[in-house]
């Protein structure tokens, strides 16, 4: 784990170089999250309801999505990517190859894959960080692709 | 508003056509939901305190971008892209050019960009929508291109 003490030990453009990797904490989802989450951003029964879940494309209850990229924020945010200026993201590309069932522990591994200094805004870039999300038997659960925004050394 | 009768109005695979739109409903975001969202899931300054926010990049109170994933979600969900079998992403791209503020008034208008039978299974196909969330001064919050399993007609 890679707890950043964001007064001392966070990374400016300037710290990032690619291949870089960086490890999260982990969190347990139960079924109560899922329900929660899905009742207020994604009521769909495969989120709603175990029995109603098995005869659909999940063949059980699964999390959102939205609620994996969210408990994956967390992760990171909680020092799974310790930049300086916290995790502002432009934008990214995500994919959920497995969905997230009840009872996973999850955790994220992030890698930097790229980092492009800013030609208009001296004070900052961009960094590429590609983040996979894992459950506890080591299955990727999602992939996402960040374009984050990370500003240089004072 | 497109809003979908599931039993009668859904839309399968063989149905949609590229260039076809969707429109959902709206809803309006305020700081109790932009703060308690972050609270959870993105604990970071510019999302959760209005007065330190505005000395950060965002220059002010701004919604988690997965907040702003979220409640796109839930506008698709509750009608906004009528597809049978519910909305089920295998994954995209996400774009957030601007903030949710807290006030703002969000809404999605989606468009099918591609329809792909899937060779393997005869029963569904991939369909690409984008997804373009609005804030009520039509300025693009969010643009969501995302790939979604959709069955055939049965």
């Amino acid at each position: 784990m890679a707890n950043a003490d964001k007064s001392s030990g966070a990374l400016y453009l300037d710290d990032l170089r690619i291949g870089q990797r960086f490890r999260s904490g982990t969190h347990t989802v139960d079924e109560a999250q899922i329900k929660a989450f899905a009742a207020q951003f994604d009521p769909q029964p495969f989120h709603l309801d175990d029995a109603t879940a098995r005869d659909t494309l999940f063949a059980g209850l699964a999390a959102s999505g939205w609620h994996t990229a969210a408990i994956t924020m967390r992760l990171l945010v909680d020092g799974g990517a310790p930049l300086a200026g916290g995790i502002v993201g432009a934008g990214g590309e995500i994919n959920w190859p497995k969905p997230t069932r009840p009872g996973d522990v999850l955790r994220v591994e992030s890698e930097v894959i790229e980092v492009t200094p800013s030609r208009s805004r001296p004070d900052r870039g961009m960094v590429t960080v590609r983040s996979e999300t894992l459950n506890q038997r080591g299955e990727t659960v999602q992939v996402l692709t960040a374009k984050l925004v990370v500003p240089r050394h004072p």
